[in-house]
């Protein structure tokens, strides 16, 4: 049987599960859904989600990063939802990262394991984590600072189990982490990976900062960049008799890896499952890889402006995007004339790049499509995600919230 | 018994009923919070809500209403939470207005009547519509176009029910609406008016303008001009032999009404409860009248950038208020000099305004309280409220979400 059959089959396979057993016929609202109907048949504003887009999605990454020989450990952050994890993971349900707790709970309530939960350890929730690390076989916590450590030491793991730790490395994103270059780095990855009780377990860097940049070379400058300061920095560690886990990640960098990132352990992309506006403008994606849209219906005609309403304001968009699109803030597919140009909480004032508006095309109730500028924070507004293929409803996906 | 000994009553009573059987013990993310306890026992980042400050903002706007003589119909779209709605309305569940038919729902569903859906009528949603006009005494829908009316007339309602329609008026708001000028306004109010099982309840007119402005007296033209307007439009319609009701609204407007508001059946703010710093900048209120606060830790010490991590990104504030605030996105409470700089999903950046930041005085874990830009757009973001009286924990308050 060739790779690429079995590929699809094992996505075929974990998509339906990811479909089984869902509640699929009232949305919070109350609006009956038919199954297999039309998306057409939604109430807006609603989120969609083009289920063959997100397998394609999920199985090029996963073929790139088999090719690379670099292990993928999908991020969560972007749908927060089971079933779409279960594609992620090809129904293994191992080798996640999350961005809060709560999607660590949720998951490891659901049989997930192998969970990496992708945080600067908030002094806050260290018992939490101690309980979904007693509960779990691998739950995995990052820190970049001594006094985290300490935090870890104080809350020694029942049964001699021990804290699965990665430290987190800024390697030029300007977020969280120690600098690849203090000299303090080494000092606590030493301090770790001496500590009782505790193991480290790898060096994690986050290249957000691959999202300044437009087009290929520009990202794999940073995904280089990146790459080299986490294995200079391995590096450093076998000098001083460290071998642990390396793993960098960022959609951007993962959509167009360079070579030396085969020499890594993991990488960590998420949006990839989804992609954006934001993405396809990067250079991440195509537009015709981004698996998400926002249904929604004319509900007004402003003549007088030059405007039409729709009934999608940033209750169901979010306000990412502002002033980085030249369509406003998403892009309305099939209608490249059109701009989404300002938003209150439930209604989008949307009027022509030029000219005047063809009312008649418009009519009250027509349903147009918005292309998000940034997935993660379009669909962190929607309770429910409409899952569909070729435009026929599937079922619904329910996400995870809260911290 | 005088009239303010009555009203902090009933102000007592409903704010008990409200908390009262709260699901109170765990937050989503599975965290044991103590009632009783203080604000330092929550995990963040957290929405707290000042309970005195809505009795307090509550009660203002109540009794400004009643010094008025106009009806107060209060506006849910700001919390959404069955526990602040018992508070607005005085424990009555009667006359208030919601943003989304799963508000009125969720409202209706609880023992609420005489509901507003105050949204040009949505033509997916007719039917749902159409059954809780059949199952509430008084469910009120809004219209703006001949279209909406036909579609009402095409969907009797059972019983010999009528529908109770307001018609949107646009008085310079530049958003939903007829424009207040316009000949077709008053042609619609009476096809409204003369149409079989449709009665004309009322003109609404929402002045969202006030939002520009800074200062009492830029608030009072606009609500000024906006009474004005619809009180011309109401006597158009006496002079073609129609009365029905008139309602404005805003909570600027409604915070420093001018007298001809008395004029006007009702008004219908809703921010007010919480209030924020979009309020205090325009002058609705003063800085203490703002009951919401985003807490947040210190997770993170990044002294080469000058910068502070925090546990808040836009998913626990929105990005609203972007470019608004000298301060960034947030007022930080009691550090005037510092600036929530930028966010992402889950991390905020902040720095000082001027000079070195002093890290000594901002330890990891520590505790910030953000005011919000707008708490409309905050709220959003929180599966759970965290509800407090002095700084000790009360309960929770769970909104309903989704259209």
């Amino acid at each position: 049987m060739p790779l690429w059959y079995r590929f699809y089959r094992f996505l075929d396979r974990s998509a339906s599960q990811g479909l089984r057993g869902l509640r699929v016929t009232v949305t919070p609202g109350g609006c009956d859904v038919m199954e297999g109907g039309a998306l057409s048949s939604l109430e807006t504003p609603a989120l969609v989600v083009d289920l063959d887009k997100v397998k394609r999605n999920v199985q090029t990454m996963k073929e790139r990063c088999e090719g690379g020989g670099v292990r993928l450990r999908p991020h969560m952050k972007t749908h927060k939802t089971l079933e779409c994890a279960d594609i992620m993971t090809g129904g293994s349900r191992r080798c996640i990262v999350v961005s809060t707790l709560a999607e660590a709970c949720f998951y490891g309530d659901h049989g997930y394991d192998d969970i990496l939960y992708a945080y600067p350890l908030p002094f806050d929730k260290v018992e939490r984590c101690a309980t979904l690390s007693e509960r779990l076989d691998l739950f995995q916590v990052l820190l970049d600072h001594p006094e985290a450590l300490e935090r870890l030491r104080r809350r020694p793991l029942a049964g001699g189990r021990l804290w699965h730790v990665w430290l987190k490395l800024d390697c030029g994103n300007g977020r969280a982490g120690v600098l690849h270059s203090d000299a303090g780095a080494v000092q606590l990855a030493q301090a770790i990976a001496g500590a009782e009780g505790v193991e480290l377990t790898g060096v994690y860097a986050h290249c957000g900062n691959t999202y300044y940049c437009k087009g290929v070379e520009q990202i794999q400058a940073v995904a280089q960049e990146t790459t080299d300061l986490t294995l200079q920095f391995m590096e450093k560690l076998k000098a001083v008799g460290i071998t642990c886990k390396s793993s960098i990640g960022s959609t951007p960098s993962c959509s167009h890896p360079v070579k030396d990132m085969s020499r890594l352990s993991e990488v960590h992309p998420g949006n990839y499952v989804f992609y954006d506006m934001q993405q396809s403008l990067i250079g991440s994606c195509s537009l015709e890889d981004v698996a998400v849209r926002v249904l929604t219906r004319v509900i007004g005609h402003c003549p007088h402006r030059n405007q039409l309403l729709i009934d999608c304001g940033w209750c169901g968009l979010s306000q990412d995007g502002s002033g980085k699109l030249p369509t406003g803030y998403a892009v309305i597919e099939g209608h490249p004339n059109l701009k989404l140009a300002s938003m209150t909480q439930e209604h989008g004032r949307v009027e022509p790049l030029s000219g005047a508006l063809d009312f008649g095309r418009y009519p009250l109730g027509a349903l147009l499509q918005l292309i998000p500028y940034h997935a993660c924070a379009t669909a962190m507004m929607h309770p429910v995600y409409h899952v569909h293929s070729g435009g026929r409803l599937l079922g619904q996906w329910r996400p995870t919230r809260g911290w």
